[in-house]
């Protein structure tokens, strides 16, 4: 089911831009990222939903000019924590325990490790942890799309920096790593829709050790 | 149907060492990272499948004594490229051009721009961007075993390095990011089972733009 699914989808290159995503559709693709498993559930990044075209119409020149951006009626953009901080990491683990109704030793033991080994750390080094948990919810916000027969877009080329100040994220310790535009095809003029799906074969990219 | 596999899943904290995962199971959960989507199609990361216990054994001291790597019946390990070469990005792009039978302009257009702009680049930079192309895998294996009734732990609690050494990755250009126990939760004795998932609620995870 999941794999029939992965299949049908692709890097939809041209949207019908009259056609609309419906909002709980969308609604189902962010869940999916909110639920992702990450690091010590940390879930070190957020996401912004951006319907509005005026917007979308701005960010298409920082996103090298790719049409997708307009022509699609969602654009997600995945941002992450630009570094671990104590306040992130206390809240997280306050919300744990707030949620769950207990304080456990282990789960306190396990707080103060993070604390220490995190907050001290090199903010590149735990931007780019951070961002790697933001590729997870990505992945499954991309197959959540195709569950609910949306195309999407998986897309890195754009300028951050100059998307991060257009969004204002750096103000809120945000830094975006991916953007995800969701709408639907527009087969007559998509010149990838009718092409094989390319991966590499099975030997190629798994090996065995029984 | 995918938000239900979401909720269902958890990070399994004791596996039931008698069971073992079916081979079909492993073959369709390796075939969801297999069909991730991954930035320009080139899939920088392998998978390694380690049923094998007494490898499993010798991992177990080097994923903090983490029992679900041997109380598992399969570990599956990402190794992501250590660089993009030319030969690698060479290898991609002629396996598309030779699956879908042509050669086009636009292709090796930007088959050139990626060879001019990863090559010179610093290891290091094209690494972490290889890494988190193999969290999308990653995040699809998981879902891909939620689908299949099957238990995992997503875990980067190991020394990679050392991992590397023991499974021989670096002479195949590899590193490993992220290792994923498969097998059958024993429910009885895992402490983390009947705990609510807990995730930031909607309202501190999303943004809307409209």
């Amino acid at each position: 089911m999941l794999l029939e699914k992965l299949n049908w989808r692709y890097a939809t290159k041209k949207f019908d831009s009259s056609k609309s995503v419906p909002a709980d559709k969308v609604a189902r693709i962010v869940e999916a990222a909110r639920l992702a498993p990450t690091s010590s559930g940390l879930q070190p990044f957020e996401v912004i939903v951006i319907s509005n075209h005026a917007l979308r119409e701005k960010i298409q020149p920082i996103a090298f000019n790719q049409a997708q951006v307009v022509d699609a009626s969602h654009l997600l953009v995945f941002a992450a924590w630009d570094n671990y901080t104590a306040d992130r990491i206390n809240a997280a683990f306050d919300l744990v325990n707030a949620e769950r109704g207990f304080v456990s030793e282990g789960g306190e033991n396990y707080r103060q490790m993070l604390l220490n080994g995190y907050v001290p750390r090199d903010a590149q080094v735990n931007f780019e942890h951070a961002a790697r948990q933001a590729y997870i919810g990505f992945g499954l916000a991309i197959a959540a799309a195709a569950f609910e027969g949306v195309d999407a877009t998986p897309m890195e080329g754009f300028d951050a920096a100059a998307l991060d100040e257009l969004l204002g994220l750096k103000a809120k310790g945000l830094k975006s790593v991916t953007i995800l535009p969701l709408g639907y095809r527009d087969a007559a003029n998509d010149w990838l829709v009718n092409l094989k799906k390319v991966r590499r074969p099975l030997d190629k990219f798994v090996t065995e050790i029984a």
